[in-house]
C-alpha cells in the first residue's frame, strides 16, 4: 500500500524514480502556453484568500460542483469567499478519480505543505491555514512563479494589446520572463457582424491602418505582428473548431469584409473561404517572423445558450465537438509547405479519436530542417488528465520522436497550476520507467534517456522556441 | 496463477477484494433498464432447457456461433434444444477473450453451482444438471430474480401497450418491483408509412383520441403517457441512430404527418424536422413528469437485408454506425434547458469514439440542482465487456464525477443476465482498489471509497430514479 | 530488471513464456500480405549493404529521419551508404518507445547476431558487421526468408503484370511459395484521366480485350482475374479511402468512362458511382473464385504536394484520413451477402477511432459457412506497433472470435521485416498468459488455448486461404 501522494506518486518502478527525482524534478519550467492575467504580474497581485486563488475562474471546479448538485449562488454567485470553499470542500471527495482530486491536493501540498485530504471535516483548517500563508509576500503571484522554478512563461494576447503590463515586468527586472503570445482569433470571428465590426475599430486605432479591406485588414495585422515581436513574442496560438480548406479571390475577400462591415451575417461558405484565406496569410507572419505557430482545435463552445447569456464564455459550458478534418488540415499544411511558409508548428487535437491521425498528419510535414518541427501537442484541456496525458504520449511515441516533444504547458489561468508540470513529468518518467524496467528500453541507453527526460521537460522547448 | 472465475475473479488487490466483498456484491439489484418480457414474470414462466433460456433469444451467443462456423439451422433453426445446445459447447472454447466467455461460466456458476468449463466434452453433463435444476420451481422467472437479489426491474414498453402484465404482477404481491419503461420509438419511426399508419392507428384507439396531426398525436403521446405513470413508470427511453435538430413550424409537422398517414415516405430532411420537434416534445412529458429520460444513440440497424428477410430484427445483424452528433446535441439538451424542461438524464453511446466527447457534452448541462443529474451511461452493448466498462469508467472519472453514477443496467432479455452486475462490480471494485493501493486514492478517505462503491451500486440509482 | 530483447521480450508471465516459446515460436510464417519485389526473389537478389537493405525504401524510417532533422539528402538523396547509415544510426536513439527501435534491434539481432544497440557509437562496427554478413550467399532474398522460417508469401501485383517472376521462381523450384495477390486500384484510379487512359490501354493490350466501355473492362478484368487464378492467386486486395455505396445505370457508367477516356475529370458522384459498381465487380469475381478479398481502407495519401513532386508516391508523406464509412461499407457487403456473392472478406481500418465499428460490423455478415469468414484484419500500418497491436486484438477479442483470427501479415517491401511476426506473437502470448495467470482464462483449458495461438500463428491462415 503506497501512501497517497508521497514522493513516489504515480512512479510505480526504481527506474521512473529515479528518472524523476534524478532529472525531470530539477529542470526549471518553461510554461509556454498559458492565459495568466498579466496585469497580475506586473502589480504582483497578493490573493485574499484561497477562495479566489482557486474558484475565483477556474471553470474545472465550477464544472464539478455543477455536477455534484451545488447552486450557482456557491460557484459563481454572491456568497462569501468561506461559503464557496466549503461547497468546495464538500465535492471534493465526490472527485476522487477526477483529475481535480489529484491537482487540487497537488496544490495544497507543493504551495502550502498541506498533506491532509480536503473534506467537509479539513475544511476549516486547511481554509484557515491557506489564507494565513497567503497574507506571506512570498505567496504573491511573482513569489508563487518563483517557488515553482518558472523560468519563463508565455501568456495569451490579443493583437490589438496595448502590451504595456508585459513591458511593465520587463522593466520591473522581473527575473521571470513574461512573455505575449499573439492569439488573433477575433480577427477571425466574423461570424458576429457586430462584435467584428468594433473588433476592426479598435485594430484600426491601435495599429494606425485604416481597415477598408482584406488588405489593410492584413496591413493592420502585420502592424501589430511586428508589435508582438518587437516586445518578445515567439508564438501565435488560434482557437478553431476545425481547419478550413477554400479557395477565394481577392475580391470576394474583399466583398465577403464588406457585407461583415455592413452588419450582414455571412454565409457558412463565406465564413470558410475568409477563414482559409486568413489563418494562411496569419501563418505566413509566423513563418516570416521564425515564430512557432500552435492551432488549438476542436473545441465546441458555449453550448448552454442559457447560461451563456447569463455568465458569457469562458465559465464552463464549452465541450468537445466532432468536426473532423484531416483533408482540411493537410491541405492547410501542404500549401505553406510549397510556398516554403510553414513555421514550427503544434497541433493540439481536443477530440481524443483524432490523436492518432493528427500524430500522422504532422509527420508528413516534417522536412528535416530542424528536430521535431511539427509537434503534436500536450493533451489538452478535457484530456489533461492521467489518461489523457497517457494516450497522448502513447500515440506520439508510435506515430513519431517522443525524443523531440517540446513537452508540457499549464494553459491555465491561476498561479497554482505549475503542479501539472510535476504530474506530467511523474507519468512520463512512470512510463519510461516501466519501459526500462521490462526489457523495452535498454538499461545500457540510460543515460541517453535520462537525457531524452530533461529534453521533454525543459531543453526541448528552450531551443523550439528560442527562448 | 490465480484459478479461473475464483472469489477474487477481477480483483487484483486487497483493497479491491475488501471493496467488493465487503461492500458492492451485497448490495442489492436495481435493474433500471433491461427488455425482460413482462408476461414472463406475470406468469412466473418456467425454462424447459438451458437451451430455450440461453439460446431462445441471444443475438450476442447467435453473432459468436455464426463466426465459428456454425450452420443458421443450429442457431435460430429447427434443430433440438440439445443440438442447439451442443453446437454452442462446441462454440464456447472459441469464445475465449470474449465476454460470452466470462458471462456464460458466471452464469453457469452462480445459478447453477457449476464450476467446469462449458466445451464438447463437458457439454452433455452440464446440459443435463442445468435442465434437471431448471425443473425445481425456485429457478422460475420469479425465482432466478430473487436469487440474484434484485430489488427491482424496469422493462422497455411501447406507449400502445396496456401493461396488463405490470399491473398483474403488482396486484399477485411479487415482492420484487417490476415497472414499466416508456419507450416511443415506434411514434418517431416515420421512415416506413405503411408501419407507421398502423401504429397511429393503434394509438389512436388505446388513447381514445382521433390522431389528425401532430397536436392531437402528442395529445394522445400525453395520454398514454399519464397511464404509464399512473402504472408506476419513472423513465423513458429512446433509441436512435444519432440526435436531430432542425427547426420547423406546426404547418410543417401537420403537413409531413398527412403525408406519412398518405404513404408518402419523407425526405430525409422532413424526417429530421418531425424527429426534432417530437423527440423534443416528449422531452418535455419526461420534465413535466420528473422522470429520467435515457438515449441510447448510435447503432446501425438491420446491415444484412438478406438476414433480415428471413428473421427480422434484433437478431444479431446489428452494428455500430458513425453518425457524429456533438452539435446537434447540444442543441437538443439547450434548448430544454433554456425552457427549463431539461429532465433527469442518460445518455449512452454505441461507438466508443463518441465516449470522451459525450462524457464532457453532458458536463454543460448539470446544473446544480441535483447531483449527477446528467449521466454518462454505463458501457452498452457492444461496449459492454471488460476493455469497453473499464473505458467507460475512466472516461466518466476523468471527465465527471464517477462518485454520481448510477451504474450498472443489463439492457437483457434474459433471466440469467443478472451476473452482468457481479461482472461490473468486480471491475468497479478493481479500478479502486488499485488506484488506492498504488498511492493514487487515499486510504484515509477509504470509508468514503467504500461508500462511494455502495453508491454506484445501488444507492445513486435509488435516489435518482426516486424508486 | 529485465534485460532488453532477451528471450522473454514482451512475455511477461511464465504461462507467456511458455506459449511463445513452446507454440507460437515454432510455427512457420504465412505472409499473406506484402509488397515484396518478385523480381528480387527470382533473381535471389544480393544486397550491396545494410543501408540499401534498410533504407532503401522504407519510408517508416524515412519519416523517424525527417522529424529528427535529417537532411533529404541523406534519406532519399544521392549522399553514400555510410553516410545514410550513420544519420540513421544518430537517428536510432531518438526513436525510443516507436517500433522502430524494437523492429530495427529485432532485425539486426535476429538477422545479423548483434545484440549492440545502434547509435552513433556502435554505427561503424554495426555497418561493417552486417555489411560483412550480407557477402554470403545465406544472406540473399531467399536466403533470409528461410532464415526466418517462411513458408509462403502473397506479394502484390496488378492485374497488368504477366507474373513471370512468380513463373521464373515456381520454375526454380524454391522451395517457398511465392503467390500474387490481384491488387486492382488503377482500374478504380479514374480521378486522373490521362493516367487511367494509359493504364486501360495497357490493360486492353495484355487482356487482348479492347475496352470500349464498362461491360469490356470488366471483360479484360475478368480475363486477367483468370489468369491470376491460373498463377495460383488465392487473394485480392484494395486500397481505399472509404467504402462506395451509390446506384448508377449501365448506360450511366458507359458515360463516366467515356467521359474520362475523353480527358474529363469526373464529379466526386461520377467517381463514386463508378467506383460502387467496379468495387462490387470485382468482389463478385472473387466469390465466384472463392478467393479472400481484402480491404484496406482510410489513408489520406500524398498529403505533401511538394514533397510528392520530387519523389512520388509512398515515400512518407500518407497519412490517416477521417472519412466516417459506417454505412456504405454495410451497404456494400449486404447487397454481395443478398445476391450469395460475398467472398471471404478481411478488412482493415487505419484510422483506430473505427477499430471497434469495423470488428462489429463484419459479425453482420458471418454466415456460418465457415469459422471465421468475416476478418476484422491486423493492426496496420501506422497502427503496427505495441499498443496497436494490443488494442486490434482487444477488439477482435470483445466484439468476435479471436481464436478465428488469421493472424499477422508484414505488408513489408523489406526481407528483413521478419521479425514482426515475432513481434506479434510476442504481445499475443503475453496478452494471453497474462489472462491466464490473472484467473480470466481457465488452465483447464491450456492445451486449447496453446491450440489458439498456434491456430492464430499458423494454422488459421493455412485453412483460410486455401494453401
Amino acid at each position: 500500500m503506497i501512501p497517497f501522494l508521497n514522493d513516489n506518486f504515480l512512479l510505480h518502478t526504481e527506474t521512473a524514480s529515479l528518472l524523476y527525482h534524478g532529472h525531470a524534478k530539477r529542470m526549471p519550467i518553461i510554461d509556454y502556453h498559458c492565459h495568466l492575467n498579466p496585469r497580475e504580474i506586473a502589480e504582483d497581485k497578493r490573493f485574499r484568500s484561497i477562495t479566489e486563488l482557486w474558484l475565483g475562474g477556474d471553470h474545472y471546479k465550477w464544472r464539478a460542483m455543477r455536477a455534484n448538485g451545488v447552486d450557482e449562488r456557491y460557484i459563481t454567485g454572491d456568497a462569501s469567499d468561506w461559503e464557496k470553499f466549503q461547497k468546495w470542500a464538500e465535492t471534493m471527495p465526490y472527485t476522487l478519480r477526477n483529475p481535480l482530486y489529484h491537482w487540487s491536493h497537488l496544490e495544497l501540498k507543493t504551495a502550502f505543505g498541506i498533506d491532509d485530504c480536503l473534506n467537509p471535516e479539513s475544511a476549516e483548517s486547511i481554509y484557515a491555514r491557506c489564507n494565513e500563508l497567503l497574507q506571506r509576500p512570498e505567496y504573491s503571484a511573482r513569489g508563487l512563479m518563483r517557488h515553482y522554478g518558472v523560468e519563463l512563461v508565455c501568456t495569451t494576447d490579443d493583437p490589438v494589446d496595448d502590451l504595456q503590463y508585459h513591458r511593465q515586468i520587463k522593466e520591473s527586472g522581473f527575473e521571470i520572463k513574461v512573455l505575449p503570445a499573439w492569439r488573433p482569433d477575433k480577427a477571425m470571428a466574423l461570424g458576429d457582424p457586430k462584435s467584428y465590426k468594433a473588433y476592426i475599430g479598435r485594430l484600426s486605432e491601435v495599429s494606425g491602418i485604416d481597415i477598408l479591406n482584406y488588405t489593410t485588414l492584413i496591413d493592420a495585422l502585420q502592424k501589430r505582428h511586428d508589435f508582438f515581436e518587437e516586445n518578445g513574442c515567439r508564438l501565435s496560438d488560434h482557437g478553431m473548431d476545425r481547419f478550413y480548406d477554400d479557395t477565394c479571390t481577392k475580391a470576394e475577400l474583399d466583398a465577403i469584409f464588406a457585407n461583415v462591415m455592413n452588419g450582414q451575417t455571412p454565409s457558412d461558405r463565406d465564413l470558410n473561404k475568409f477563414r482559409t484565406a486568413l489563418l494562411h496569410d496569419l501563418a505566413v507572419m509566423d513563418a516570416k517572423s521564425e515564430w512557432v505557430q500552435q492551432f488549438h482545435y476542436g473545441p465546441l463552445r458555449n453550448n448552454n445558450e442559457r447560461m451563456f447569456a447569463l455568465k458569457g464564455p469562458d465559465t464552463g459550458y464549452d465541450s468537445i465537438g466532432e468536426d473532423f478534418t484531416a483533408r482540411e488540415m493537410a491541405h492547410f499544411f501542404s500549401k505553406l509547405d510549397a510556398e516554403r511558409m510553414l513555421a514550427k508548428t503544434i497541433v493540439y487535437n481536443l477530440n481524443p479519436a483524432a490523436n492518432t491521425m493528427v500524430a500522422a498528419m504532422i509527420g508528413n510535414f516534417q522536412d528535416g530542417s530542424i528536430p521535431g518541427k511539427m509537434q503534436f501537442g500536450a493533451a489538452w484541456w478535457f484530456l489533461d488528465q492521467k489518461h489523457g496525458i497517457t494516450e497522448q504520449l502513447s500515440v506520439l511515441s508510435a506515430q513519431g520522436l517522443l525524443s523531440r516533444f517540446v513537452g508540457m504547458l499549464t494553459d491555465s489561468r491561476s498561479f497554482l497550476s505549475y503542479p501539472r508540470h510535476e504530474y506530467f513529468r511523474r507519468i512520463l518518467c512512470d512510463l519510461i520507467g516501466n519501459d526500462v524496467e521490462n526489457g523495452e528500453m535498454p538499461v545500457s541507453e540510460l543515460p541517453r534517456i535520462a537525457q531524452m527526460v530533461e529534453d521533454i521537460c525543459y531543453n526541448n522547448a528552450k531551443r523550439y522556441f528560442g527562448f
